[in-house]
């Protein structure tokens, strides 16, 4: 059969399904192999250990003064690397007309290029295993996490930096020959960037695959055990697995997906927020000093500069700025069954930096200390009821770091809390809806309904994590 | 059942089926119900020209200095309301770097507020009827089309001008108590507009709808036949036509969904076209004169300016600019049948003007006279088979009106044209795929895959517009 992907041409063109069936029972095979072929769940941490000793990082703050790769732009004072390539950093002025007039300056980050993160699917013993890197990022806090088989930039894999050849990157670039399992623009954090796009990617294989030390290839199953843990599966993973195409398996939803749709419609068209690119110099209340460039009154973030050194990046040293929150986040969804099919409540959240206003966001985003000088009702709503669930209520729990190739310590305390009756009932305020994790899912296939934190929670709900109501 | 779609609350809370499967059924019916209950389809013209009769409407070119209620804005020199409202003539940066390095500037019109194209539907005899207007546009050649029951830009229906109430919003606005059928937002002419996007709607009722002179029901299958004459049904009306969820009953395609999003996310990393807003004053290669602001070889289009007198539209007189093509377009899908299922070959263009860079568009789409100059190997692909294509290849043909409330004579030739192997093979050049009607139709649910006149020519499609191949 002949197609525009690039398969021998043979007679006659025929059709095929639009839907791969077999897909969803293979993906559901997978999520239930909880030993791979290759490395015991067990030992995945001795792997990484073994990892971080053979490859010597080190990430250490420098003054501004001291980057040798960026400097602050004449005029427009933006951060800007030398080649003009990778990111900058520049800044955001917000008009937001939905409540009593309010307009912001802050730095943001801005991206135009598009990356790839890209995971390599190949079945083992016929189980599908995904190939997963052990990956030193500097803003992590412990450094080295579980990434995707392939993360870079156009700027990486056409050599701007010239370092080694970023491994593995043609199953991605030109996925001609490879079956497509999810291939996908997706959103990240709207408040730091300036409309930015990852490619989130899985392809299979049935080729040989080299064996790499810092590559292992596990199952969903494996995976799903490991999003547990605290700081090991890095955001731009849990965004690449949250796209995992599962089979709905419930009964339906509260919500039709028509009704679900035109409930966002709604709420994109409502907002009424405009935000555009500023120079940096002209992002009043924020104060740059030697080291930092950090908010008058402390809150959000500081932009700073590390110097890092590396054994198994594509250059051996490198200097960079990255954004360092104030503090640890707290990102959660409210869950409840409805008519015996678990529902999350989703809220449609405004990020200046979005390409589009609105996504879908998890009940509660923030990072409380930035609201903690505001009376209770100014607080974002059920923020309170997720700080005091009981331990009897919280049905997945772990502490994850967002992109470590930009972000400094950004940790968020992901959640997933029963909710009862009083708190969030069938008839939640506006901007929210109760939807089910499938139609989440179904919503995945195309960009700019989830936003990333909501990715990382839908990740874990796909992952089988978790654990039953009213047990610990 | 309670829903947060605003149903009465009643015990206990169950979930529905994330599909209604009947609508697709229903669909169908009005699909082949060739006579309404309302209006016989021969009777549409004389509706129209009694409306054209009853309604005195006059456009006049005028100066822009006699434009009463419109200004050049001092410094930035953009085209601007009194009011601050409705939309602006600004100017637009280019930057194209997929080919050798382009820049160019050009005016744009820049409308952030989103409006609603809603079409009212309900069931008579058990058919589902659309509830169309007759609607005075001062850019439409015949003055006077088809339209949607409703079509409303925040400034109308909060009354910026402060004419009669815009009729039937209230369906839409809060659409509430009301079956959703369609509810996306879509794209519109990303040549001409900057990030435009409008609330493609059709909502059905069960209520009464008072009878209206402007205003009669037609089913599906009279729409269609309407489809084949020339400046008859709008732009906006075909907008929302297109994304009508008729049901796939082919088996299959020759590429899987997944294939088809893959090519398309492929498509949209790959393009390097960069679009902000500029200052029109700012924009060189255009000239502003007293009545037209045109391009210095006379290419593209002209802003003008008109006074509208007419009778039924919310304020009784006002004026304001358009945008004048200077050609008749062609827009084009070529057809071909593969493993007995139709496709169209679609072509993943760039518009400057484009929220997310790319959209899905017909084979060609091109006003012929801003090509005429180049040697033929510059010409759009296609154009010349399209154009060259004997009248029994002509599967579909009809001129319809871009939209007559910001377009001047904007007319463009639509075709649907059967290709033959030589000239589209299975194997077409990078940018285009071959994809059935049934894959765009669902990708209308979802906005920015399908431009304004990919989504004319889908409606036609799918409203059985096509003649039998080979006839004539």
């Amino acid at each position: 059969m002949t197609t525009s992907l690039g398969a021998p041409p043979a007679p006659p063109a025929a059709v095929r399904s639009r839907q791969d069936r077999g897909l969803a029972d293979r993906i559901a095979l997978s999520a239930a192999t909880r030993q791979g072929v290759h490395l015991r769940t067990a030992d995945v941490h001795a792997w990484l250990t073994e990892r971080r000793r053979v490859n010597a990082f080190q990430v250490d703050r420098i003054p501004f003064a001291e980057l040798t790769q960026w400097r602050f732009e004449d005029g427009s004072g933006n951060l800007v690397h030398r080649s003009g390539r990778f990111f900058t950093v520049e800044g955001m002025r917000v008009v937001d007309r939905d409540g009593p007039g309010r307009e912001w300056r802050q730095p943001v980050i801005r991206q135009p290029e598009i990356g790839i993160l890209g995971i390599l699917a190949k079945e083992f013993d016929g189980v599908l295993h995904f190939l997963m890197q052990a990956k030193m990022e500097p803003g992590n806090p412990n450094l080295l996490q579980l990434s995707p088989t392939v993360q870079a930039t156009r700027s990486n894999y056409t050599k701007a930096h010239r370092g080694a050849n970023v491994t593995l990157i043609d199953h991605f670039h030109r996925p001609d020959r490879h079956r497509v399992i999810v291939d996908v623009l997706q959103s990240e954090q709207g408040s730091w960037f300036f409309h930015k796009s990852n490619r989130n990617m899985i392809v299979e294989t049935v080729g040989d695959v080299p064996e790499l030390d810092d590559f292992r290839w596990l199952t969903l199953g494996q995976i799903a055990e490991l999003l547990h843990e605290d700081d090991l599966v890095n955001m731009n993973a849990r965004s690449v697995l949250s796209c995992v195409p599962h089979q709905d398996t419930t009964p339906g939803a509260l919500l039709s997906d028509a009704q679900l749709l035109s409930w966002f419609t709604g709420e994109r068209s409502r907002h009424d927020v405009y935000a555009e690119r500023v120079p940096l110099c002209s992002v009043s209340g924020w104060r740059r000093g030697k080291e930092t460039i950090e908010h008058e009154e402390g809150r959000y973030f500081k932009v700073v500069a590390v110097s890092v050194r590396a054994g198994n990046r594509e250059v051996v040293h490198w200097d960079q700025p990255l954004i360092e929150p104030v503090g640890v986040g707290v990102t959660a969804f409210l869950v409840r069954t409805i008519g015996g099919v678990p529902h999350v409540l989703v809220h449609a959240r405004v990020e200046a930096g979005f390409l589009d206003t609105v996504e879908l966001a998890p009940t509660v985003q923030c990072t409380p200390a930035n609201h903690a000088h505001l009376p209770p009702r100014r607080r974002p709503p059920f923020l309170d009821a997720v700080l005091g669930a009981p331990a009897s209520r919280i049905r997945y729990e772990a502490i994850h770091s967002e992109e470590g190739g930009r972000f400094l310590n950004a940790r968020s305390r992901y959640l997933v809390v029963d909710a009862n009756a009083t708190e969030a009932g069938l008839d939640p305020p506006p901007g929210y809806a109760w939807v089910t994790p499938a139609q989440l899912s179904a919503l995945t296939r195309h960009g700019h309904y989830l936003n990333v934190e909501a990715r990382t929670l839908l990740a874990c709900l796909n992952a089988g994590a978790l654990r039953p109501q009213g047990g610990m």
